[in-house]
């Protein structure tokens, strides 16, 4: 028999988000103050504040509407998306800027909030919100809570590791954290997954009824996506800080979307689209863009586009349900297929672009190994921070939802009952 | 027995509304002009057209969908959320160049439109919407369009009055109009409510079947409650005009998001999430920064935002029954705990942070007696228009909808027979 | 019996979408390269970065939306406007940059793709979208695609005739070209119409029960339409890059949206409002507006607002069931209403503002006849290569969907079969 939902207290949202709630405040009282600007910054501000906005409005309605396509968890995918993504936010401000006193030990409080500070949040919120798409359904917000949190920090670590590992090599324009920055959506996808695998229920059926999508939840879904869609260009140049970077995300996400569109018809018994796998599939050719940076010709952005999307849409075709059964590992937004797949492809990409644009070999080969370094170590630490996160929310003090409550609103919102004919 | 609705030709919306934009024609045809912009300008216009699109989408997207969230009232919650809001800003841009001249006999016609006067003239349609929220569902279009032009009057006359009884205090860098505008929010829900108040009719049930909301209309009502969430601190930086707002809204509203879902819960028999309380109670910290203007320390907006969250949500849950019961009083979106009770806690919060930041007893005496004069006459005004707009829109003449009619789009929207099979 | 769905390899979306992205690859390999910035530029770039996004907002997401009305359509009206128009902003890109150097012989090649070769390819998109309007639910997605292109290039070929014959004809400021971008949606709403008036299909019901809305479709064709609604002065600033179009955009706009409500009640026999008929002529000032360019009068861009919402609501109610009986023409989402009427009368308004301006006979004259020939070729052109396109489309070759898959989702898209109780 399933055990009945009866949290203890400390399982339940109220007591754990408020505490934290204070936490954070006595943190940002302590170290954090506003800035105050200059003339001249105030001008920038401006420039960059549409940018901005373009990725608040991902963060905050893209992530959560594309995670509202199953048929009972519309409630579920954008409340917790903005419950997470808001606690995120200001976890990411502070330890973004703690961590670095931490490490080098200069000491420069008060950190400064801007807008700098705050795209940065965003961004590992973007990440923490990538992560959450594997666990969605299957877990309460009080552990969806914890989880992004823990993302956000396992995240943040890794790039100041990179940081401190590789600071010396100066060979290199760029540092490690800037490399390990382009693994955003992959760190977060197969941080997602450890945690899901970990957290497995062999006694949920292996494919959810309520996994399901129908007409009007697939179009919530699709206007998500379109935001994460049209304003993924802004989200990789406030990454890169390139204006060409704008243009070759736009042309990868063109091809994407058509050649997602495309494989789906041709990896259908039927010839028929899934709207679901499109919606995926689509972004691929955005997270390809961002994690391969340097694209500065529009022919190999559109063939990176197309080898995303394509890989993208197979993925979600067939990797998904082989994930479920052979390895016992359920990703509900087939975050590996979305992000952790085209992001590998576009660091890959990254790679050869800058080999085939240096001639000492020497260079080369050291540019090649330091960076297969970076990519394997923050690899790695992906999948251990996301299997420890899942041995921690795997604990029975959380009490999750009962199996027939997975992927349904109802476990944690009102619903009115309705005797008025619709 | 309910009387027919067979309303006469001037309650009908066709000959008001079309009536309405020929004397609107006439007037602009007297009296403004567009203004044609110089270089530097034009790069000015640039700047903060990325803000004014913000506003503009909160206008007429976000608070339309925010009133959404009744089962079976989506078209007019839309529809005349667009109507209204297109009426009022042609108004509004008007009136606000017309009364200073009125007052201080400076006839400086033509008024010149520019990003300027179209700014204010959407946040006047903003307290016109928030006031709408309390009698949406009870009232029919005409009456909707007066109410609108009503609220919008009696705002401008509130402010340009503040502007003239307290214009020589130059003791303190604001004018008396500036307090007044921080106003906004709190000047519309009360109007909003005393209207509702006056058009109470015993005749419907008290608690009506209608007033409910289902999974999808939650979620176009949350999609609208995200895009007002998203671009509030645009909201507040259009009306304070200092960079720092932005950041502090942010932090309010990021806190006050947390704290509805968790005060949600603990306000719930049943330890559920409500959607609808949610909504209101996420915005309750942007409301109230908008309200305090000068916070500049960021855990005093995060404090500030902790207790517009709890405050509102509490409100949502408990007061809009109580309201009901124990005064006739119906708020169809509960503006009196989402906007009236954040505003004032953020106006008090304002006196407190000013108090402090002064060391001379004096001064500081003599600005909380100012501000406070500014507050009392504003709500007194909010109050005393409200009641005269219920009054009129009382009158038979109007021929509002049928009681089984309220809520619901039949009654003045065309819906297809559908055969078809969904 | 009607032919069974079995299509030929050349008529199913993935091999004529794959061999079109690898063609348009090829291309962009040889003749385009990305735009590297210098400081200045980049300045600008920021400046315009936020106009450009509402645009791509309005192409990819607005359009889409606004036509999901149809109640089993909704996949197929955002989807298939997503594939589209990623599609027609490559091919247009392309095209753009090629013609001119083909008539004038000065090749430069490499082209170089910045943010003003994308507005103008997201312009043709707009264009390629609007006439989709007509032939929406009749035509399956490879007849769309190729449609999408057929139309993008008529229209950039109208507007390079434009400029060959008048480009001597220095005595106008304007350059024939610039006249013809006027006809924007007049050109597509025409092209679309003569292609669904050849592909006319006598054995589809005269009124398709599925051509009908329900609530909630209703709700996401009001969304599209807000955003259209609310960006469009950007679109117009984009083409007519003076900031008082915004103005007399965003007057005309409110005075059309108040308009179509009315008349909406007017000419309905129950004195309610049409929701779609509503969202058609709402967009009408905005139309007329864009095609009349330079209002530079509020009341004038008033009075055009008020003249485009009357007609385009009259429009919707009377003549699309018109055209169909009378003339055998089927016009989905009533694109002769809503983009060919406005943009008529507007251009007839530029046409008079013009004149007036003029006090030397002669000019004006000159000036008339100029204006006509252009709009007179510009509109045949129209006219002839929609029906071109309607014929190539006509050939069985397609196999579009069986008649009583028309307007209906799962002709082209997987739905799951739901056990679960919604």
């Amino acid at each position: 028999m399933a055990p009945r939902y009866a949290p203890s207290l400390w399982s339940r949202l109220p007591p754990v988000a408020l505490l934290l709630e204070v936490i954070f405040i006595v943190l940002f009282a302590f170290f954090v103050e506003i800035e105050e600007l200059k003339d001249k910054k105030n001008q920038e501000f401006l420039y960059f504040y549409a940018i901005f906005q373009d990725v608040h409005v991902m963060v905050f309605l893209g992530f959560g509407f594309v995670s509202a396509f199953l048929v009972r968890y519309g409630f579920s995918g954008v409340g917790f998306g903005l419950l997470v993504a808001a606690m995120v936010v200001q976890w990411a401000t502070f330890i973004n800027a703690f961590l670095p006193s931490f490490y080098f030990s200069h000491f420069n409080w008060p950190v400064h909030i801007n807008l700098n500070s705050l795209a940065e949040a965003e961004l590992c919120a973007a990440s923490a919100l990538v992560a959450m798409g594997a666990v969605h359904g299957k877990t309460n917000p009080t552990q969806l809570l914890l989880f992004g949190l823990l993302e956000v920090t396992g995240f943040v670590v890794t790039q100041k590791l990179m940081d401190t590992l590789f600071k010396l090599t100066t060979l290199f324009y760029q540092s490690g954290r800037i490399y390990a920055t382009m693994q955003m959506y992959v760190f977060g996808a197969l941080f997602g997954v450890m945690t899901s695998w970990v957290l497995y229920r062999s006694d949920a059926e292996p494919r959810h009824e309520k996994e399901k999508f129908d007409s009007k939840t697939g179009l919530f879904a699709m206007l998500g996506l379109l935001f994460l869609w049209m304003f993924w260009p802004s989200m990789n140049f406030m990454q890169v800080k390139d204006i060409r970077v704008v243009y070759s995300t736009y042309l990868a996400q063109a091809v994407s979307a058509v050649t997602a569109m495309a494989v789906s018809v041709l990896s259908s018994p039927k010839g028929k689209i899934n709207l679901v796998h499109v919606q995926g599939a689509s972004l691929a050719g955005g997270v390809a863009i961002g994690a391969a940076r340097t694209v500065h010709d529009p022919w190999v952005a559109m063939v990176i586009g197309m080898c995303a999307g394509l890989l993208s849409a197979l993925g979600y075709r067939y990797m998904k349900d082989h994930m479920l059964f052979a390895f016992e590992c359920h990703d509900t937004c087939s975050v590996l297929s979305v992000y952790a797949i085209p992001g590998i492809l576009g660091t890959f990409g990254h790679l050869i672009l800058q080999l085939t644009s240096t001639d000492d070999l020497t260079i080369a080969i050291r540019f090649a190994v330091h960076f297969i370094c970076v990519v394997f170590i923050s690899i790695s630490m992906s999948l251990v921070t996301g299997s420890i996160t899942g041995f921690l929310l795997k604990l029975k003090f959380w009490k999750p939802q009962q199996d027939r409550k997975c992927f349904d609103d109802q476990a944690f919102w009102e619903f009115p009952h309705l005797a008025v004919h619709k």
